[in-house]
């Protein structure tokens, strides 16, 4: 038996703001961030974890992870890392804690990457890549992760169970399939805002002759700048597949008027098109653009959300995010939500680390949930990849299956120490030159 | 012209899980907290501001906002003051803070509490309490001050503005019989899942004798007790409404089951009978146990979610939290939505200084609102109010107008030091005592 000897949390941000890399209507300039969290054992095991965020506002993020820290500093291991159900429930139903959310924000994303953290611990003893230990567990181990409260109305433990038995039928052959041939990417590196015009148009056709399923492009700054990159975008790509994604910025009545003046270039979906909070708001839009599909999850708070946009029909495509919600468990259960509404999932990514994190619910999901990659694609965007342990491999435009034991957030400790905030090195160099994590922007004269 | 000179934060916790005061289904053990802020100008004034909690966590949220105040200090005070709508926004739409809700959890109460901080500021210069303020601007400045986004589908500035000039008509007799007649309250202090029966037969029996308008109990725990504690307070109070408050006990189907079982004591409302994210539950379960009425909101992470509640005719009373949005600004929203919808606004208090603050949304809206009473009561609970600079005055189970100038948050400097976590005196005094704060629960064995 071994015990949580000790967790630490690292404040760890990129100046990404200095290149406009990640641009668009809403986030202008963001500053890529992990609020990262190492958890050690007693017996010199670690599981590794972080919340993504956009800059300002990591240290949050760090103070909160300390805080539910103390919810499992000396426990017994064995009991947290094989009952990672219940270690979730003590996280996020934690009586006094719970008043910060319920379940949203700065309070859901530090249990997540407390929970990711023990599910590294987890997928390393058992010498797995996480996606191959979920791939592998029994359908009711996977049931016993789930969190069904407030969302039983849609899918209960039966249900669920149904789901993954259904799928056990030529799983061995899909994860032979996904060690051989990976799963299919999209790429946002092209399309984002502060990019010119030659700029997207060389990366465009890039990504088409890299062999990426489709291409996405940052919309909602101005509908005229929208229309010329859009041309842009398609004479640069032919008939390949082209995403557009506006970042919440816009109400409802202005997304549907906007997509429908870009729909002649036939945008394959529209992303976050208004507040993610309004579920109604995605099920009006989602009326008004179509044929054009609606896609939301990145800012999804948790599976209680999810599950009213699957009720509610107001999604065509569901982005969950490995560091929004309470961690893997929670992912799970959406996977499931969406397996029973039969909308595809095709994750978000990109920042620092989403990739790594997140390819492997996509592969877990082809394995063992959905069974099927039709209209399903993980986001890569080019950035950050040579900070972690194993940075995603792309092969002919898709995801390689991931192969090192763990979860796939491990940073390598030089670049963790080096872009350490405010403090480390690299920081020290730009220095002077990152005003936008500074706080110099002034309200009013 | 002055300038921000300092913002302070203070972790103020009462021990009160040592009493079970505040006991509910889901918040088994609260210690009530004050995550405190004052701001001070280089001209020597204050403004102070509070967001309540559970307890634990409560430091979260005091270096959430040491963060955000990171965007304050040293900006000139007029220009933040007068122009509270561009501060808000300022706050609010961080282009990289953003990411850590958005508008939800931490960041969002942090916001509020500065929000909250700044009009504190502004009604003191104006030496008037916040509700007058409010009562006495121009409907054109109260319209300026409502961040919109995302909510303009359902209320936009020219529908918000028609609400407050058709208000205008009897404003100063309102006001006038507000400052003599106060405000109608109900009191949730006899009904505590902790309390035993003959606390709550006699503290019943005294809320009616004090001419409280309504009673409200805890329930959830099991069906048995919710009957026979309902059979006594029935018996107790007469045709004297009950509410019942279930704290999102319960599933959906859970819900309306349980609460149609009590229906034979004719509760008034229920309260959060699932969790307050979900918009389409509650409109299930509001067809589901018609007549009894739905209320929700001291959870509703902001406008956009009430928006919804409302747009899906979920709720039949709104209640609004004074620290769990982002302040003044968007409560304000709230009640704009609330009366274009005309669903009446029974504000959520208790805890810890939310009776002082939440009184003057309710003075707000009778004056220059919905200014309408009917159906309408400010929640009361007997708790901790003497920390306050001005405690609340129930004066016949009404709250007399409150009369200090400033926004009523700001709680006494003796009693901040002596309860400040973990060092104040108090604390020092229960130490060994208060093991719900300190995380001595097992995950497993």
């Amino acid at each position: 038996m071994s015990r949580i000897a000790s967790i630490t949390t690292a404040d760890v941000r990129f100046p990404t703001s200095l290149e406009l890399d990640g641009s668009d209507a809403v986030n202008v300039d963001p500053d890529y961030s992990a609020a990262y969290v190492t958890i050690r054992t007693d017996e010199g095991e670690e599981g590794h974890g972080f919340v993504f965020t956009c800059g300002r506002g990591n240290d949050v993020i760090t103070h909160a992870i300390d805080t539910y820290a103390q919810l499992l500093i000396g426990r017994n291991v064995e009991a947290l890392i094989f009952d990672l159900g219940a270690a979730s429930k003590r996280l996020v139903h934690d009586s006094q804690l719970r008043w910060l959310g319920p379940e949203k924000g700065v309070s859901q994303m530090a249990c997540g990457a407390l929970i990711n953290a023990l599910w590294d611990i987890r997928a390393r003893r058992e010498d797995k890549p996480l996606w191959l230990l979920l791939s592998t567990m029994a359908p009711e181990e996977i049931v016993d992760v789930v969190d069904f409260t407030h969302i039983r109305n849609a899918l209960d433990p039966a249900q669920a169970l149904d789901i993954l038995q259904r799928a056990s039928a030529g799983k061995d052959d899909r994860i032979a399939a996904l060690q051989a041939d990976g799963y299919p990417a999209y790429t946002t590196s092209p399309g984002w805002l502060g990019y010119s015009d030659e700029k997207l148009v060389r990366l465009s056709r890039d990504a088409a002759a890299d062999g990426f399923s489709m291409i996405k492009l940052k919309v909602g700054g101005s509908v005229e700048d929208d229309l010329r990159r859009l041309a842009l975008a398609r004479e640069a790509v032919g008939d390949l597949p082209i995403a557009i994604d506006a970042n919440q910025r816009w109400e409802v009545a202005e997304a549907i008027e906007w997509v429908n003046r870009l729909a002649p270039f036939e945008p394959y979906w529209i992303e976050e098109p208004t507040s993610t909070d309004d579920i109604l708001g995605h099920a009006d839009i989602r009326k008004g653009v179509s044929p054009t599909r609606v896609a939301t999850g990145e800012a999804v708070a948790n599976r209680i959300v999810f599950k009213q946009l699957l009720q509610a029909q107001a999604i065509d495509v569901l982005q969950l995010d490995s560091t929004r919600v309470a961690g893997v468990n929670e992912n799970i259960a959406t996977m499931l939500l969406a397996a029973r509404y039969g909308v595809p999932v095709c994750p978000h990514a990109g920042g620092v680390g989403l990739c790594e994190l997140v390819q492997h619910f996509s592969f877990f999901d082809y394995a063992a949930v959905s069974g099927s990659q039709e209209g399903r694609m993980i986001e890569y965007v080019d950035h950050l990849h040579e900070h972690f342990a194993e940075p995603v491999r792309i092969v002919g435009g898709r995801y390689a299956a991931p192969t090192l034991p763990g979860i796939g957030a491990e940073m390598l400790t030089a670049s963790r120490d080096h872009w350490v905030f405010p403090d480390g090195a690299g920081w020290r160099e730009v220095n002077g030159r990152a005003a936008t994590t500074a706080t110099e922007v002034e309200v009013a004269s």
